[in-house]
């Protein structure tokens, strides 16, 4: 039974800021802080780092509470074996037992996932997906990321790794990818996707367009949707461009687990209609005919607070609900 | 509790014939019947003939035993309508209430699914998957098919349409499915596609093949299977190209849902190295680096009997498990 002043801290490390909260059972956030995540510090001084703004944040609370768990969740986290390894964007190497550092400092229930599985949890317990037994959490940031949920549980697969649509193929000839392959879904689709989409573009295409401006070190996703806002013809392309690969790829997510919704987080979500509407049409223009005209394609419902953070306490509400 | 004498009827239909069995809760077929599927007999009639089938296995029983279900692996099976809909190689229009039509006959758990689905399920109570908890059953024949287990449970999805794997795009602008879109795995992995192939290389190449004596009606998959292994060029080639399409398509399968294990059922299955090397070459060489040299590809392990009839009464034992 957890009690209403009961509270978990969400944690998500991230490759330039670790952001932490205390959540409370209803997906509230408390109170919230952020640290800088310096690439190049050892993985236990981030922890004792971490823990002086846990013990912060603890003060911070205003009435007297139970500290009932943490969830961590940070890139290329294992749930099953408690580790972060080889983290992209951190300078980590090899196999990193996160919560055993955090074990040398709390008692309490500790687990970490990925960040799209934290999401996913977080979309689950607090947010669009309440009462959804099979949905995916679609993160399209840095790289993309996803969560499947499938008869009310997060798929973790038999080693923790599951949940890898960012790296399925949408070309195999097609760009490099970090992973050491070509034309992964993750090298369209996410925000440095974007990027080379329109970096192709401008090397094919004769019309006008302010990211003429830009070089490959200025460019973003950012930059591209204001521009698509004011009706670049370059930058409303990539974006259509964008959409075509996610839905065509997504359609076969789709034959995989039949998910009643997919929801969308991350930099490029948050250009709305510019990535939902071409996406949403590519997405039905490619499912097999069963599965049509009932997909929910959704931003994200989580609200209030990072939806890292809600959705790394949510790991540890989920498993309470669990053992409950 | 089950008792060692309990039993369940499992039932396989098919598009040529149905077969049925009464099988105990270790996976042994006590006794099995087969009866012709007439295509174009109405679903009652069907559920009658049926009817006394059991009935005359019932008598066979050397023993009294108790029937405790009914589970019916049938294609476009829904497990959570109890339906059958649209099933192709069957004239059946529609959505059919099988449940409903055995429960005339009989008042015990009666629960229907898709052949590969119930496939799966015989390889988790029965065969290569007994403690594994998260794989994949891919069914090679007519069409292709497949059941995926995550966290130990197979997946249905919101609708129970999850698992169409074989509708999985390989090429946009491919070979036309039989589901109203082009390239699908279906169109190049079934027993159908590699007839296919072998029309398609016998287009292309000048070497001599034996292979060019068959008209397309007259082509199987195992035709093409004995001339491979009398080296046949042309044959070869044919399951090589197979195993690279499904390999490839595969990967993906694998980046959503990281099972332990993908077993091969099915007519192009019987093939043996045929399929499976070339299909584990091209699998490994499209994974992303963290799934190397882990999945295993193995061939069915339900032994004894009919691996469908075995799957569809591994239906029916699952959910006593989790009712225990």
């Amino acid at each position: 039974m957890t009690n209403i002043l009961d509270f978990v801290i969400g944690i998500d490390i991230g490759g330039t800021n670790t952001v932490l909260g205390a959540v409370n059972r209803d997906g509230e956030l408390l109170v919230e802080q952020s640290l800088p995540t310096w690439a190049h510090e050892e993985p236990e001084k981030l922890v004792a780092r971490i823990y002086e703004n846990i013990e912060g944040l603890r003060r911070e609370l205003t009435v007297a509470r139970q500290l009932r768990g943490i969830g961590i969740g940070a890139p290329n986290g294992n749930y099953y074996r408690g580790t972060v390894e080889n983290p992209p964007n951190l300078s980590w190497k090899g196999v990193i037992d996160i919560v055993g550092l955090f074990r040398k400092y709390y008692q309490v229930p500790i687990a970490v996932t990925n960040d799209a599985n934290a999401a996913a949890l977080g979309e689950l317990l607090f947010g669009l997906a309440k009462g959804m037994k099979d949905f995916i959490v679609i993160t399209l940031g840095t790289g993309v990321g996803s969560g499947i949920v499938a008869n009310g549980q997060l798929v973790y697969g038999v080693d923790g790794f599951a949940g890898e649509i960012g790296h399925t193929i949408y070309d195999p000839e097609g760009r490099q990818c970090g992973c050491g392959r070509k034309g992964c879904l993750e090298t369209y689709a996410s925000a440095g996707g974007i990027c080379r989409t329109v970096f192709e573009l401008l090397s094919e295409r004769k019309e006008p367009s302010e990211l003429h401006r830009y070089s490959f070190e200025e460019l973003t996703a950012e930059v591209i949707a204001e521009a698509a806002k004011r009706g670049d013809p370059i930058a409303l392309e990539a974006f259509e461009f964008t959409g075509k690969v996610l839905g065509f790829k997504l359609a076969d997510s789709v034959a995989h687990t039949s998910p009643e919704a997919i929801i969308l987080h991350g930099g490029l979500a948050n250009a709305g209609n510019l990535i939902f509407a071409p996406t949403k049409k590519h997405l039905e223009e490619n499912l097999l005919p069963i599965f049509r005209n009932r997909i929910k394609l959704l931003p994200s419902g989580v609200t209030g607070g990072s939806p890292a953070v809600l959705g790394a306490s949510a790991l540890i509400w989920k498993e309470m609900e669990q053992h409950a």
